[in-house]
């Protein structure tokens, strides 16, 4: 009925071992024939002749029909999983970054070598959101995306909020327990939860964005000043990567910390867990939570994925294909929390009605709003460890987005959230 | 690529007219051929060439591929389902009372016929479950699922806890928007949610049990001194079923009302809504969160179906196939609050273990443990208008069930949650 599949699997790390669990004991018509590994030295609980250092043995291999790469080093994947499909491979990936720099050539080459590459995996984990995303929602009728797709800097700010531990030893705590990106900048300063936010805009509006294009801040400036303000308003701050239609033809996204209240299902979503919230005009709102980091949440997204593959699965990338007229715009008005020093700050990236100002002399904010453009434009200054800035959730569109967006089935309540 | 699908529509009420919305305008390589109503006197915005009130006419139709049904009478739903599956047509349906009654004899004949089912839309509307349990979870992994199943009777619930209205009131609200089931009690005693939570174990444990064994008391009972009570201990009730593995062998499932904290995300699951709380040992827990009710959501879920037909989708039913050995049991204590009025009700039920006792001369109750048997044998009796029983979500194994979850990588933590 289904295909066997022949696996060549590439990286025997956390993911790699999470699979291997899970695959163990199962009769899933799945045979793991090579594992390509870097380091032949260390221990393994494996029969040893399923391990070799050489990448092209896998993709030579005549039995081996799938190549599944879990490896951490984008470029060596982007090579591998390049070599793969052209050789006729179908292929499983995790890997965000490759996927989110290379997404059109990619695609590309499935077309021409009708090969297969699924990943599942590579956004917040457990979660099948590149699967609904492609197979639920015409782009049409998708008004938004969000949620929390970074477990690390989730987990630290839930030890912050719930537990008052101090940022550097939530840090070091989740650097512990090994699911933190070796350089924790990818997580904490917004680049990971940026990456997986390009491949779901891509399956979500078939927009494929280069990922440089994205705002990302994140939460490494957060002080307790930031912290003590979002308690007594009841809030907790979150990292939001956001994908949203704000007209006919127009597509916003960034990844900004977000003050969270306690009736939205994003403030109970702690630790390394991740979520998806999906606004759409039928199947409405939609929330999907789960487990974002760690081997077997990774492993059990990577199996459905070879799953699929049984069946000749393939991602149509049909909002890519026909060409829809989105475009990227950061042409928006976001209402934010700017702590800062110096005047200079609010004046550069153009704060404008201001409806909230305190100042002493070892903390000052203002609420306003700011254009995305702006805040593209100064992102270095936004890495100044005295600024901080998160967004309140509220978006202004111009009067035009706003007719455009009534045209597309979105109310203005809709828009406000 | 993929298949052009040509369908035949059994019914054009609010789910056929919703998934005909979602069609138009979409790419997506799918034709209706022919639409079988009941009423051809009825006005409709289609041309009429489309319409027939003659079954025969789309089993037998050359051009017709594929079967759609989506009609309420689940007996002339079976014939169509299997007519179409002899006759070498795959079929997608929406209709959880047929599913749960016939799944056994389904399954056989899509094997014997090379035909494919899929019935995603009939269980919580837009919210890809029984994908979900088909492709991710080993059922040794799965520890439970659970969740709100069922719109009306929480549409009514968040009416009653929210707003302060009455059960009749809230009642006679959700049968004016039109999602409750021509029966009322099909929805507020928990039949509907039953069924749904057949076909979820089917996918969930590989378990086919008799609806009639799956036990349902619903919410057509509560009186204002139970949500008095709740309320006061900051619960909200909402009618939850259960599929829950209790040893390495053993399968329990239920229907009840259930008290409910606010750390849980079920608690914030409000009107209409469904969602479905997974809980196993490497995707560890996950929670979806959709419409359940009404023609969009499940058009959307109807569509999803109708879209992997197109690369030839079926349900594998592995665990069903490979007979795990698992049993389907009642031998388990439920913590339960029971109102009631005459002291026989305590005793026939065999409350032990009172834990918390309250009577005057209007209201009566007894929080105690009972065993899932008893309140099988006594289902009648629980009918009685001047009884509510809730589950306060505390269940009691024997010593033999704690040693087996354990073997079976559950942790008692997960057990008693």
């Amino acid at each position: 009925m289904s295909k066997k599949l022949k696996i060549g699997l590439f990286g025997f790390g956390v993911v790699g071992q999470g699979l291997h669990d899970i695959i163990k004991g199962q009769d899933l018509n799945i045979e793991v024939i090579k594992i390509a590994i870097k380091n032949p030295e260390k221990k393994r609980n494996l029969d040893k002749k399923l391990f070799t250092t050489d990448h092209q043995e896998l993709l030579d291999h005549p039995d081996i029909n799938t190549i599944v790469e879990l490896i951490d080093d984008a470029d060596a994947a982007y090579a591998i999983v390049k070599k793969a499909l052209i050789s006729g491979k179908n292929v499983v990936s995790a890997n965000k970054k490759m996927i989110a720099l290379h997404l059109a050539e990619l695609v590309a080459l499935q077309k021409k070598y009708g090969t297969s590459l699924l990943y599942e995996g590579s956004v917040c984990g457990s979660i099948p959101i590149i699967r609904n995303l492609e197979e639920y929602y015409d782009n049409e009728l998708l008004h938004g995306i969000s949620g929390i797709f970074n477990g690390s800097s989730n987990y630290i700010l839930s030890k912050i909020f719930n537990e008052g531990m101090s940022y550097d030893l939530a840090l070091k705590q989740v650097q512990d327990l090994g699911f933190a990106e070796s350089d924790p900048i990818l997580d904490v300063g917004g680049y990971d939860a940026k990456y997986k936010l390009a491949i779901a805009t891509a399956h979500a509006y078939g927009l494929f964005i280069n990922p440089d294009h994205i705002l990302n801040i994140g939460i490494q400036n957060l002080s307790e000043s930031d912290v003590k303000y979002a308690k007594e308003k009841n809030f907790k701050i979150k990292l939001v990567p956001t994908a949203r239609k704000i007209s006919t033809q127009q597509v916003i996204t960034y990844v900004l910390p977000k003050f969270v209240r306690s009736d939205d299902f994003i403030y109970n979503v702690e630790n390394e867990y991740n979520c998806v919230t999906v606004q759409a005009a039928f199947a409405d709102k939609q929330f999907f939570f789960g487990k974002g980091a760690g081997g077997h949440p990774t492993g059990a997204a990577v199996l459905s994925d070879i799953a699929a593959l049984r069946y000749g699965y393939k991602y149509e990338y049909k909002k890519y294909q026909q060409q829809n007229g989105l475009v990227h715009t950061d042409n928006v008005n976001l209402e934010v929390y700017l702590r800062y020093e110096h005047e200079y700050t609010v004046e550069k990236l153009k704060i404008e009605n201001i409806r909230e100002r305190f100042s002493n002399k070892d903390y000052k904010y203002v609420i306003g709003n700011v254009s995305l453009k702006s805040l593209l434009e100064n992102r270095e200054l936004l890495q100044n460890k005295d600024v901080f800035i998160a967004h309140t959730g509220k978006i202004t569109y111009t009067a035009q987005q706003i007719l455009g967006a009534k045209n597309n089935l979105l109310s203005i309540a809709t828009l406000e959230n």
